[in-house]
């Protein structure tokens, strides 16, 4: 398999380690969850939660075991059909819409299958070889214990009876006092891109020089109370504030506030809670972070702008996974955390960018078209995912990530 | 509460027997599935087994319990918004197709709820002055029994491993030798509708007089072999045996052979199992129905000839209700088994028909457009409620329920 | 070609003068309309001016041209593909939500094929072996011309500017006041269906026997002022007052008033003009029918009883066509005139109806599914068109017709 | 006013002559068309040619003669309902998928308009004040001409009899021998968009520095022939050339080959034509340029590698508007000519650019999203029209504008 991600140098007992506490999360992190919840699909976007603990344990079974362990079997030569996400060169597969309808295999049987997988996996931890393509496996199964976290929160929410799974919401950090109330930076060329050290995925890649503008980026991002704001006057109603798609978005889909937002309370993993001002505003769309930039007298970054400013606050040193943490990721406050933060930028391929070959080849450049860039993080992105070169990536009527908004302006 | 079907000297015993009797019958239906089975809904028609389960209990906690228990409190008061299925009379409620996204109650809960309304019911069940409304409340559980089944077999065909529920099919009868090759009739005036007796729903009255022409209705169900005959005449190709509705529906929906069919097999409550040429043809939509009947040179009856034969075998006798029979339905050779039977009457009140005041009242009058009347009973239909009155109804394009049909022919 | 209608002893003079005042009425109609107007279609339901204009034309060159006169040749042989309207039996055409893309041919063109066809067909009209199909395609003309006019009715109304094609609307006769409340009738067996003596359409046969029971049948048509103090009273707002389809149409398609209705106004051929209290309501649905009748205490007329009271008051003998008449159809008062009537019955074949074999088969047959039976005539129909065995049909929300009810009551 | 464009020093003798030259070829446009013709609109992204003429004019009469010239009464105030095409600024507007209904105003009505609105202008032409809002109306109907063709195209190939409008096709020019096979460039800073000289739109500006790697630019277009091959190698049925949402859509839409194609043969002003197979392939989405890229090895360019390639061979010198041309717009070789060219590049706005104030802001801005630019012009792109920093941006599945490709490559 060529090279989906640039790799360099991971030691395999940290390898090791990092594999089994992934794993562990994803598992920890259905427990709260009933049989019932775990398969249900509130919409084509997201997935069932089972679903999510099956593609991740499909993708190590099929790219590793499958393709480098020859004594290898399939666990249940049928259930690739099933599990499989998007990737044609792996075959037919049932229709997305359609994963809610997998009552079976059931939950119980799911999770034999990662132990099987696990127990299958050791033969291939400790081998360089592999190193790089576990790798992506486990920054895979990190993006997807991210989207359960949001697909089974979007799902719960369709019950009228407003279910919690968790005693606590994900929090939702109020901006500390010291952060800038902008990032200024000077212009010139910026070096963008991941191009040495840890793991990134392909789309991040090749590094390449930018031309910057003098620019500033908000320290923090806009609150739930900004965007009361922008509610009370008039922002939903002014179409001279938004753009032509979102506008037809806004009247037809009768949007008038984030997603989630009922009075004063919110949806969250804890079922209907009071909503803080002073946290930042989460589940707003593209059209509605442009729409409220303009609001604003202001603009959302470049992702350019955004990595500039980010590299020197990048995470990934620092804020190295944890794997005696507790299974709850938790949003950090600053540049990293809280909610996914929306660019100015379409998601397009930097310069010279290549697909690998082969069917993981298909991970990330076959969606760069519509969708927009996020930068940053959230407060469901597990610890260790982090880091400035990241390209999150939606299309932009979505809502139901965990995305904000941090404002911009030319210097 | 006005009488919403006619009812006549019910004796107490025998009532809170089938009482117990249906309640169980539910709850036994539900055995075989997982928490997640009971849970997905596959379309907008079908609904959750779990929601069936609720709903049949919502409709003796609303208008039994709370109506005429002046104790009763309800077991919680946010269910009626979920349970309610089209009562307008009764508020507002989950639209149908989000039934499936309730993951909460769990099954455990309804079935306490269930244990709960029963307990309760005892202090009503005695007493003559429900009986007709009890009476309607078991009838109402038991077309819901039908539609659990013909909705679980719906999700399940969903998923692509075709799991099985029960280790063999509901028994499609092979039609016995001892059946005419056609029941004859030579007109007349004949008396139509319920009129004295036992149990009968609104729709079926009042009972009037309807003038036939002498007619023959046919003693065996059309087959499978006989519908092999058809598609390899063509039928599915050929727009003349078509209606114009029909002939859209074909080729707007790829429609060229009965649902659940796939080569030489059938989907069944027991999987995918061979389909026998001999048994009755199933799962097909009106549409289907009516072409073959113009391809076999044949028509459908009238629901008013069918009803002039049906009278002469009517089950509502000798087909009693088992209390102490397994859970399982079992079809019966002949009118009254298998499955049901399309007739060429659309469905309408009879003459003098008025709803009942009241919630009640919306049980059948209000879908009296678009539909059409099948007669008789299917194989998944309980024992005991079978009668020549009966009339069930569907839109011309639905095929999920065990339909088939029967022609006829004029004299 | 097998016979689709029934046809007794025409007079070969009277047919040739009434095919020639059919095909004048048609060409008259589309006087006051611009290319554009004619060419132009407001939805699928609907077709332009000018395909009426060539379809009708087409009927005679196909089924009298083309099959019965060996000599002629088709005016253009790529036009049956543009002209056909529905009919299988003779081959593809173009998709009917696409007859507004027909820019080409001409008007001009196609009254110049009308000429041809026209001077083709003299060649026929004479030959009594002819006449029972002549007199289908005089009858086909006719119902095209109540189509042309509601049709372009529909498509004016589209136009801001509210555009008038004549000066006056159509009449909408206020009821003589010589009309009585009520026809009674004592109920038994009734002759439906046409038998003997003129043209009628195979739908209308066989003639057979029907039981009714007593029953009155309003002398008026419900009015515009009927129908404002349905909405004053919330008609629209009722949930109970509606059946379960016409429930959901409502609110989907936000109706809270007949089609053309807009304050104290309505628009006519003649533009929006006042609405008159005293006329008979008109543009209205099956559903907005049924429901004004639950909310009148009453009901609508099955289209037996309506045929039993129609027959003794049948114009087709009085009112024959008039060749000498201005071109303008003109309404009259009582069962046959103003607006069409629903009835409760669905449109379903009479016992031992057969369509014809071949295309002109496919005229009425077809249909027989999802629509309902409306009795009389209206103030478009044709004079000389109308009888008390005619069955127009259309599906239940449908409005763009000129229709309109008659209340009926059990006795 | 605020300047949606940057303009400098128009000579007013010029402007009037462009003026009424832009005014005169707009009639000329559609002289071939009938009544009809110009009526019929086929999809909701294509406007009737009468509509294009009434818009365009509608521009001058709102933002010129009513906005600066007070002694100026519209001609019909219910007209700017009708022809208002996106400005909320300006109020609401006839939807814009029922623009095909109005066969009201007529096309000599709007003529006349046209008349009343030209002579009005003589008032506002000559003064300087008003030179640099004339010249975006120029602009605007140089824009709406374009359309016009490409929209009039796609409503007469909805005609099966594939009606004409010209004699002969728009010229698609066979590529002269002496363009090289790729324009080189060796990277760096270029400056991108308008700064000085003629008229451009919002879109174009500001001028801002962009760096570039070393790429090359084909020199000739891909052509049909190459298309061809791409189709016989399967390139529609391979999944992995193409991005997702555009194999979901060749999918979806059963595509196949470029809009227009159909055996030898591809749709024309012309009628049907013989395709050329050396000339520009043409009518492809930006899925389809993006497939073809990958499956030769290539990619698209980006719209900032084009434009520093394009400055050097600006035609908005020497190709200046000829007011004494033929009506008929024709293309040119090379660069800019036989039709628009996808770039990689998500229509976006340039650093530092906002819209202007008022409606006429609305021009460009609020359409940035989920767009691609395009770059050179067309075969029906006006003379006078085109330059290097002109910015085109259609949908990736849109086809009817006259949409090519041209590719790129890393150096």
């Amino acid at each position: 398999m060529p090279e989906a991600q640039r790799q360099r140098t991971t030691a395999a007992p940290d390898l090791i380690s990092r594999y089994a506490a992934t794993r562990r999360l994803s598992e920890a992190l259905v427990e709260p969850l009933s049989e019932a919840d775990a398969t249900i699909q509130s919409m084509p976007d997201a997935s069932p939660a089972k679903w999510h603990l099956a593609h991740t344990t499909w993708f190590f079974e099929t790219f590793l075991l499958r393709d480098r362990l020859p004594s290898y079997r399939l666990f249940d030569d049928r259930w690739p059909f099933l599990f499989n996400s998007y990737y044609e060169g792996e075959g037919e597969r049932i229709l997305r819409p359609r994963r809610g309808m997998l009552s079976r295999p059931t939950l119980r049987e799911i999770l034999d299958w990662r132990v099987h997988v696990d127990e299958s996996m050791q033969a291939l931890l400790g081998d360089t070889a592999h190193a790089s393509l576990i790798e992506l496996g486990i920054a895979h199964e990190q993006q997807h214990q991210e989207l359960l976290l949001t697909d089974i929160k979007h799902a719960l929410f369709q019950n009228p009876l407003g279910p919690a799974m968790w005693t606590a919401p994900l929090t939702e950090t109020i901006a500390a006092e010291a952060l800038p109330d902008w990032y200024e930076h000077p212009g010139g060329i910026a070096l963008i891109g991941q191009g040495d050290g840890g793991f990134a995925f392909d789309n991040e890649g090749p590094p390449h020089r930018v031309l910057l503008e003098p620019f500033g980026l908000a320290g923090k991002l806009v609150t739930n109370g900004d965007w009361q704001a922008f509610i009370d006057d008039g922002g939903y109603r002014a179409a001279s504030l938004w753009l032509s798609d979102g506008w037809d978005w806004v009247r037809r889909e009768q949007i008038g506030a984030p997603l989630y937002w009922k009075d004063g309370e919110h949806f969250t993993h804890a079922g209907w809670q009071p909503r803080p001002s002073e946290a930042p505003v989460c589940h707003i769309s593209y059209y509605e972070a442009d729409a409220f930039a303009s609001w604003a007298g202001a603009r959302l970054p470049t992702e350019f702008e955004w990595e500039a400013i980010g590299q020197s606050h990048d995470p990934s040193g620092g804020n190295q996974f944890d794997t005696a943490a507790p299974p709850l990721p938790t949003g950090s406050a600053g540049l990293f955390g809280d909610c996914w933060q929306f660019t100015r930028s379409a998601y397009l391929p930097y310069p010279r960018f290549a697909p690998a070959e082969g069917a993981v080849g298909e991970y990330n450049g076959k969606f760069m078209a519509g969708q927009w860039v996020l930068k940053g993080a959230s407060c469901a992105t597990v610890r260790g995912h982090s880091r400035a070169s990241y390209r999150n990536f939606f299309y932009p009527q979505q809502r139901w990530q965990f995305t904000g908004l941090r404002l911009a302006k030319d210097l």
